[in-house]
């Protein structure tokens, strides 16, 4: 029953099991799988319990071409994973001394209790994974049927590199191939358009294309290639992206970066220009996200959250009058916002926000999740629209979408692209 | 093999093994059913094919006296849960009539397929599960071995709720018994301190009190209690509430809330009092999480994120002479941003936030990391010195410890309670 190609994942650890902690691991290696070609079939989670691990193991073994564990690696009782993966291959477990040597380094002078050596023990036979973002190692053994076992250990932040750096290789060995994967980022589309301009791209196997939903509701496409090599890869891949790219048009603002307000900082940084924000509704949260970005004070100095009237006057300069004729939320006040800190800051551009996220405070002409949006720049200040398409989906969505679409706005003006009037979310 | 109080969960979705979804269903089952005392031995994820899920369900109803499954209950074609379900059972797919209603009742005027009506179809001595998020309905049947199976729609947003309101009331049968939680938040304390101090409390089996690690790195003790009534089970698991908070001290912020946010916007209302802010570092998340929090207009008007040394001048009368003899980074700047905004919004209370949240920018004598914090009340101002205790933890968790803390000094301030000087993080 054993297929060349056949993965399967095995988690373990009680605390996954009653939910003190969620499987991202499982997704995480899902989605590498599937970029390798592998037909992943099972994912399981077991407790930290040698029999029922032991029986999880054995099934999977006679099943698959390669068995994936998470968990147990680390240097108590619970950790249980290595012993158990020995016992059912029949093999012992012997001593790696370059493991024990650089515990020895990790713990230095600090004293460490000798359960913190049982980690340089291995199934014979096995090559030893190093963890750079822990301490516990994981290991890579083929069992006598054939089957690659990759143990690794449960924290994500030091399994998921360790998959990258260490296990991506051997895998790719296994595979016969190297994949290289790029993901074009979008905002300002549902991911239904997205895989409708992507249309025919979709459908071919290699370079794949295929459509994701991303942080902040923003759709992306990933191109995958295969190849001999990892350069082959990137050259059969190329042209797809780009034809990706043109087929999305202005919704792109990227392609393997790390998110919009890191492209929208690097283009202000490139020019040497600074935005300043006024917020209402998203009370801070723009200026929260533009500072996330490591360096950005390069490029922001000033964020002013005006939540009341009477502080949008005193600081903004928005009129007593303005306010009480069109009400805060209105397109004449978000310009008013904008134009002001970008005055008052001395910034190249400003950026007003004023709308209402609700779950109160809608009227029937002003419903729930109405945003008002200016980007006020040294050419003149652009007003846009926000409101929902159907349901109000809570106020969070609101206050995401309307700070995405306040980033994109400057972001398609730094880049000559279309400023829009409004937008439907 | 069978035993009364066996649990496992199948999951259904070829989205979640490739990793295009989380599960976050698996880990809020996994709470829910040790809450109520399920022993639960096994997870598993299979794809969307029938021959896989009837092999996984024959194997769980043999060794489970509950199988929770959930996905695989929408109209399309992938949707087979249901009809995998009733071939295994040996039983007939029988239509319900009340659900076609409710179906047409959803769609009103617009047209729909007549693949919903699919979903109106449930194996024969199924109880109908009502979906108030959603159109899939669920269904409760049991097996002829006396397995109880329970279906679930996948989006946690349908999922969640519908175990709440229908399915908890059937397993609180099974069980015999009911169950009632609290959740005992704190904030500024590690998971080891906190279970060290509710000592003994941990080791009681009824009610239980175990820690938790929740959102924005807070620790948080969940007491819980089964007896024969809900009312029963309250009055069992209030004096240990009580005995948690007293052994945990003043680190408690409440119990059943929201966030931390939502407690002092509370506070600040009760009074009729406001809270202004004056931010550098962590950038408007501050003001972002005091706003998240609907009515917080009532108590706050204005934030600055006052992010170079500049504005701090301008906006919130910093003296140059001050930022150039203390650096911006200093518990006199912290304190002047504070006194500042208080002043200049005319509010009860201002926060001042200033320090370096890294990458970079740290010296020897001001490590990343370190954040000075104030509060200006009425009585005087308040600084606290926010230092890591080990290794750096990267940029947003400085910023999300800074805001806490933050908060938390005004929590305490409010409760009459003593506002630390220093806190490590």
């Amino acid at each position: 029953m054993r297929t060349t190609m056949r993965a399967e994942i095995i988690c373990i650890g009680t605390e996954l099991l009653l939910g003190h902690v969620v499987n991202t691991n499982a997704a995480f290696l899902g989605r590498e799988l599937a970029l390798l070609g592998y037909d992943l079939h099972h994912t399981s989670v077991v407790g930290d319990n040698a029999a029922r691990l032991a029986e999880v193991l054995q099934t999977a073994l006679t099943r698959s071409s390669l068995v994936i564990t998470t968990g147990g690696l680390g240097p108590t009782l619970d950790d249980l994973t290595k012993k158990t993966v020995a016992d059912v291959l029949g093999r012992p477990m012997v001593h790696d001394a370059a493991t024990t040597q650089s515990i020895r380094d990790f713990f230095g002078s600090r004293p460490y209790g000798a359960n913190q050596e049982t980690q340089a023990w291995f199934p014979e036979g096995a090559t030893v994974l190093v963890n750079h973002h822990g301490t516990a190692p994981g290991c890579a053994v083929t069992a006598d049927n054939g089957a690659l076992l990759l143990l690794f250990p449960g924290p994500p932040g030091e399994m998921q590199p360790m998959f990258q750096d260490m296990a991506l290789p051997i895998l790719e060995k296994q595979v016969g191939a190297s994949i290289v994967s790029f993901m074009v980022r979008t905002f300002g589309q549902g991911e239904g358009d997205a895989a409708l301009k992507l249309g025919s791209l979709c459908e071919n196997a290699n370079p794949s294309t295929a459509t994701y939903l991303g942080a902040h509701h923003e759709v992306f496409a990933r191109v995958t290639a295969k190849a001999a090599t990892r350069n082959e890869a990137r050259e059969l891949a190329l042209p797809t992206v780009e034809e990706a790219k043109k087929r999305l048009g202005d919704v792109v603002y990227g392609v393997n970066v790390d998110s919009l307000e890191q492209v929208v900082v690097g283009l202000l940084r490139e020019r040497g220009e600074e935005v300043a924000t006024a917020e209402s509704c998203t009370g801070g949260m723009l200026a929260m996200r533009i500072t996330d970005i490591p360096g950005s004070s390069a490029v922001f100095r000033t964020g002013l959250v005006t939540y009341a009237n009477e502080t949008k006057t005193r600081l903004l300069g928005v009129p007593e009058d303005m306010l009480a004729a069109h009400g805060a939320v209105s397109p004449e006040v978000a310009r008013c916002m904008a134009e002001g800190v970008r005055r008052s800051a001395s910034s190249t551009y400003g950026i007003g926000i004023t709308g209402i996220a609700g779950p109160d405070g809608g009227t029937e002409e002003k419903p729930v999740g109405l945003v008002y949006l200016a980007l006020a720049t040294p050419e003149g200040t652009f007003v846009c629209r926000m409101a929902p398409a159907g349901i109000y989906r809570g106020r969070n969505y609101v206050r995401e979408r309307s700070v995405g679409l306040a980033l994109d706005m400057l972001r398609r003006y730094l880049e000559h692209k279309p400023v829009p009037e409004t937008f439907t979310c």
